[in-house]
Protein backbone atom coordinates (compact mmCIF):
# COMPACT_ATOMS: atom_id res chain seq x y z
CA UNK A 1 0.00 0.00 0.00
CA UNK A 2 0.93 3.73 -0.67
CA UNK A 3 1.48 5.65 2.00
CA UNK A 4 1.36 9.86 2.89
CA UNK A 5 2.28 10.75 6.45
CA UNK A 6 2.04 14.05 7.79
CA UNK A 7 3.34 14.66 11.46
CA UNK A 8 2.57 17.72 13.93
CA UNK A 9 4.43 16.83 16.69
CA UNK A 10 6.38 18.99 19.59
CA UNK A 11 9.53 20.62 18.95
CA UNK A 12 11.44 17.75 21.49
CA UNK A 13 10.09 15.03 19.39
CA UNK A 14 10.31 16.23 16.08
CA UNK A 15 13.95 14.50 15.53
CA UNK A 16 12.86 11.67 16.86
CA UNK A 17 9.79 11.24 14.77
CA UNK A 18 11.92 12.30 11.59
CA UNK A 19 14.56 9.90 12.40
CA UNK A 20 11.85 6.98 12.51
CA UNK A 21 9.81 7.91 9.39
CA UNK A 22 12.95 7.99 7.58
CA UNK A 23 13.42 4.02 8.38
CA UNK A 24 10.09 3.26 6.48
CA UNK A 25 9.64 6.31 3.97
CA UNK A 26 10.84 8.83 2.00
CA UNK A 27 10.71 12.42 3.01
CA UNK A 28 9.52 14.91 0.99
CA UNK A 29 9.08 18.19 2.78
CA UNK A 30 9.11 19.83 6.20
CA UNK A 31 6.73 17.39 8.19
CA UNK A 32 5.71 14.85 5.16
CA UNK A 33 6.97 11.80 3.96
CA UNK A 34 5.12 9.16 1.75
CA UNK A 35 6.29 5.74 0.47
CA UNK A 36 5.36 1.98 -0.10
CA UNK A 37 5.11 -0.03 2.44
CA UNK A 38 3.84 -3.91 3.45
CA UNK A 39 1.14 -4.34 5.62
CA UNK A 40 3.69 -6.29 8.22
CA UNK A 41 5.43 -2.51 7.97
CA UNK A 42 3.16 -0.16 8.36
CA UNK A 43 1.90 -2.01 11.57
CA UNK A 44 5.87 -1.87 12.82
CA UNK A 45 6.19 1.69 12.07
CA UNK A 46 3.01 3.12 13.20
CA UNK A 47 3.68 0.45 16.38
CA UNK A 48 7.09 2.44 16.96
CA UNK A 49 5.77 6.16 16.52
CA UNK A 50 3.03 5.59 19.28
CA UNK A 51 5.72 4.36 21.61
CA UNK A 52 7.68 7.84 21.23
CA UNK A 53 4.83 10.37 20.43
CA UNK A 54 2.60 11.95 23.16
CA UNK A 55 -0.86 10.79 21.97
CA UNK A 56 -2.53 13.82 23.90
CA UNK A 57 -0.45 16.36 21.98
CA UNK A 58 0.92 15.00 19.30
CA UNK A 59 -0.72 14.41 16.07
CA UNK A 60 -0.04 11.91 12.88
CA UNK A 61 -1.83 10.87 10.12
CA UNK A 62 -1.45 8.50 7.48
CA UNK A 63 -3.27 8.63 4.42
CA UNK A 64 -3.22 5.36 2.75
CA UNK A 65 -3.60 4.53 -0.88
CA UNK A 66 -4.45 1.27 -2.70
CA UNK A 67 -1.10 1.64 -4.99
CA UNK A 68 0.47 5.14 -6.09
CA UNK A 69 -0.85 3.91 -9.51
CA UNK A 70 -3.96 7.00 -8.98
CA UNK A 71 -2.00 9.47 -7.74
CA UNK A 72 -0.77 12.66 -9.03
CA UNK A 73 1.29 14.82 -7.53
CA UNK A 74 1.54 19.09 -8.57
CA UNK A 75 4.18 21.01 -7.19
CA UNK A 76 4.45 25.04 -6.65
CA UNK A 77 7.78 25.91 -5.99
CA UNK A 78 10.97 23.93 -4.91
CA UNK A 79 10.88 20.28 -4.99
CA UNK A 80 12.79 20.27 -1.28
CA UNK A 81 13.95 16.36 -1.91
CA UNK A 82 14.16 16.05 -5.49
CA UNK A 83 16.73 12.98 -4.59
CA UNK A 84 14.15 11.54 -2.23
CA UNK A 85 13.66 8.47 -4.65
CA UNK A 86 17.46 7.90 -5.00
CA UNK A 87 17.90 5.31 -2.36
CA UNK B 1 -11.06 15.23 -7.51
CA UNK B 2 -10.06 14.95 -4.46
CA UNK B 3 -7.02 17.14 -3.00
CA UNK B 4 -4.43 16.83 -0.16
CA UNK B 5 -2.19 19.70 0.10
CA UNK B 6 0.91 20.00 2.10
CA UNK B 7 2.72 23.60 2.30
CA UNK B 8 6.34 24.88 3.68
CA UNK B 9 7.08 28.32 2.79
CA UNK B 10 9.06 31.01 4.75
CA UNK B 11 7.50 32.13 8.30
CA UNK B 12 6.37 35.65 6.49
CA UNK B 13 4.37 33.84 4.44
CA UNK B 14 2.47 31.11 6.31
CA UNK B 15 -0.92 33.11 7.28
CA UNK B 16 -1.07 33.91 3.20
CA UNK B 17 -0.98 30.91 2.47
CA UNK B 18 -3.18 29.17 4.80
CA UNK B 19 -5.70 32.13 4.86
CA UNK B 20 -6.34 31.24 0.67
CA UNK B 21 -5.90 27.73 1.19
CA UNK B 22 -8.72 27.73 3.95
CA UNK B 23 -10.88 29.18 1.32
CA UNK B 24 -10.84 26.30 -0.88
CA UNK B 25 -10.01 23.57 1.07
CA UNK B 26 -10.41 21.95 4.79
CA UNK B 27 -7.96 22.40 7.45
CA UNK B 28 -6.28 19.34 8.89
CA UNK B 29 -3.05 19.85 10.63
CA UNK B 30 -0.85 22.17 10.76
CA UNK B 31 0.60 23.12 7.15
CA UNK B 32 -1.70 20.26 5.87
CA UNK B 33 -5.36 20.80 3.93
CA UNK B 34 -7.73 18.93 2.38
CA UNK B 35 -10.76 18.62 0.20
CA UNK B 36 -12.78 18.16 -2.94
CA UNK B 37 -12.42 20.21 -5.39
CA UNK B 38 -13.70 21.15 -9.59
CA UNK B 39 -10.58 20.83 -11.95
CA UNK B 40 -11.55 24.72 -12.00
CA UNK B 41 -11.33 25.60 -8.54
CA UNK B 42 -8.15 23.86 -8.12
CA UNK B 43 -6.51 25.94 -11.14
CA UNK B 44 -7.90 29.15 -9.40
CA UNK B 45 -6.58 28.04 -6.28
CA UNK B 46 -2.67 27.37 -7.59
CA UNK B 47 -2.98 30.37 -9.62
CA UNK B 48 -3.38 32.30 -6.80
CA UNK B 49 -0.98 30.53 -4.76
CA UNK B 50 1.67 30.72 -7.41
CA UNK B 51 0.95 34.86 -7.04
CA UNK B 52 1.80 35.03 -3.33
CA UNK B 53 4.07 32.46 -2.97
CA UNK B 54 7.90 32.88 -3.86
CA UNK B 55 8.85 29.95 -5.81
CA UNK B 56 12.73 29.41 -5.50
CA UNK B 57 11.94 29.10 -1.72
CA UNK B 58 8.44 28.17 -1.07
CA UNK B 59 7.06 24.34 -1.64
CA UNK B 60 3.50 23.18 -1.95
CA UNK B 61 2.75 19.96 -2.49
CA UNK B 62 -0.79 18.95 -4.04
CA UNK B 63 -1.41 15.09 -3.83
CA UNK B 64 -4.06 14.78 -6.54
CA UNK B 65 -6.90 11.51 -6.16
CA UNK B 66 -9.76 10.76 -8.64
CA UNK B 67 -12.15 10.88 -5.46
CA UNK B 68 -11.64 10.03 -2.29
CA UNK B 69 -13.33 6.36 -2.27
CA UNK B 70 -9.91 4.38 -1.70
CA UNK B 71 -8.36 6.73 0.48
CA UNK B 72 -8.39 5.44 4.33
CA UNK B 73 -6.68 7.25 7.12
CA UNK B 74 -4.89 6.41 10.24
CA UNK B 75 -4.28 8.93 13.08
CA UNK B 76 -2.08 8.82 16.20
CA UNK B 77 -2.76 11.03 18.46
CA UNK B 78 -5.50 13.70 18.36
CA UNK B 79 -7.46 15.18 15.78
CA UNK B 80 -6.46 18.62 15.25
CA UNK B 81 -9.54 19.69 13.35
CA UNK B 82 -12.11 17.01 14.20
CA UNK B 83 -14.78 19.69 12.93
CA UNK B 84 -13.01 19.50 9.69
CA UNK B 85 -16.21 18.38 8.12
CA UNK B 86 -18.82 19.84 9.37
CA UNK B 87 -18.70 23.11 7.07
Amino acid sequence: MYIICVYDVQEKRVQKVHKLLKQYLHWKQNSVFEGELTNALFHQLTTDLQKITDTTTDSIIFYILPSEKNLKRFLIGVDKNSTSFIL
